[in-house]
């Protein structure tokens, strides 16, 4: 039996997270629907990372068995004209039986945006976190770094979190500013729930100067998540990319597409 | 009595436009409503441009007269605290009575951003418009230059137009890539109705190589809107910025936050 691996691109605003709720859906039900339509047969799918209410992905990876007989090209198009205009089907491809979208995933990357200005955002109301106070970019990167490496993430990981073990290795991060907006990049092998906001919420803490630069360091040593930040909030983060091993070709790193300016150095409100 | 203008920032995806419709509510309304509570009193609102249905502003410039006494920044946090989340005020000043949102404006920018790849958008639904086919940028960049200057626009001027005159003056045109975005951006003293939009489906069919490069100077010299291409899709356009006498010291060619890729190079969907 085909297994079908999909990449998958989504506005998070309008759902209630990658799984649905009792009183509202989730990305997989619509994937699933679409898919099922393709298929003629009820579809169910395995994806690389579950996305809260509100969350994005540039690119999500999914899996899914099928007895139907279509080309790539019939699955990508099939399924998404058979979706709701807020998701989309980047490509399709065949992969082996032994594939899997979450366990084969060797790495995962996530994007936090944040639009830091005074002004109330209105076209990134829902794309974007909101910081009034001045970020200071550098200084966020800078105590960004001492999460590198193989480290206990409890002090980021949410009450509920269900993985076996509070170990992570993550493998790069860094914080840029793009005009208004400062955009925070993780890589790491998994990440626990809520752990890109988590940290977002330290990093945020230590770039209005609220907090002290190596806040982080101490943070993670703590071990504890009532020692950390607030959590941020969801919409400004995405799913960035899936890494697999490069053998299975997989389009999963994509170009990614986020709110930035594409003008930069005039002025904006005082 | 005090006359205020105020940059406004807005998501066109929810509005019947800049001016409400019989059946839906336009952006016009709610800042009014917004600043009628701020003011305690009604509040009619000049606009620097009208935006159709669907149609995004980074930056419009509205003026308005009050007997209210109110700091700048009580009109801004003010009004925007009352008015829904797709509309806000980036700043807010007062002005000497002569001036007008509309008639002091020397010039107006828009910019309409193309989301160029096979896959549907999902993040960007609202926010592009989309050509599957690819977009020769430079091609479109070249032949856009061909309306620069002072001309009769006839041939990009929709049929229900109410301006006075064909005649625009064009200071400045271009056609950018940023990854899977093309950009065009045009900056002229004022615009007719549908202007850029009709420009934009002129340029996408060169574009594509549907229309030879020299197609805009053969439409521009017909004079004939019934010759010109199609009118491109509404929720590719922005509003980018208006620009006055250098005196008044409007904060209004913003820095103009849209969305473009913050990494390139990296493959998308064959």
């Amino acid at each position: 039996m085909p297994r079908i691996a999909l990449g998958i691109e989504y506005d998070g605003s309008s759902f209630a997270g990658w799984q649905s709720q009792v009183d509202a859906c989730g990305v997989q039900s619509v994937v699933e629907k679409g898919l099922s339509v393709v298929a003629n047969h009820p579809v169910e799918v395995v994806a690389a990372g579950r996305t809260d209410a509100g969350v994005h992905a540039a690119m999500q990876v999914v899996h899914f068995d099928t007895t139907a007989d279509r080309t790539e090209r019939a699955w990508m198009l099939g399924a998404v004209s058979n979706m709701p205009k807020e998701v989309s089907v980047l490509w399709a491809r065949e992969v082996p039986e032994g594939f899997h979208a979450r366990y084969s995933a060797l790495a995962r990357r996530y994007r936090y945006v944040i639009l830091n200005r005074v002004p109330r955002p209105a076209l990134n109301a829902q794309r974007a976190a909101w910081v009034r106070e001045y970020l200071d970019d550098k200084r966020m990167n800078e105590a960004a770094q001492h999460l590198v490496g193989e480290h206990d993430f409890s002090s980021f990981r949410a009450a509920q979190c269900q993985a076996r073990t509070p170990m992570r290795h993550l493998h790069e991060i860094s914080v840029t500013r793009h005009g208004e907006l400062v955009v925070l990049t993780v890589c790491a092998n998994a990440f626990l729930h809520h752990m890109v906001r988590n940290i977002a919420g330290v990093l945020i803490a230590i770039g209005t100067g609220e907090r002290p630069a190596d806040w982080t360091a101490q943070v993670l040593g703590y071990k504890d998540r009532k020692l950390g930040g607030v959590t941020a909030v969801p919409n400004g983060l995405y799913l960035a990319g899936i890494r697999y091993a490069p053998a299975l070709k997989l389009p999963s790193e994509p170009e990614f597409s986020v709110l930035a300016p594409t003008e930069a150095g005039s002025s904006r409100v005082p």
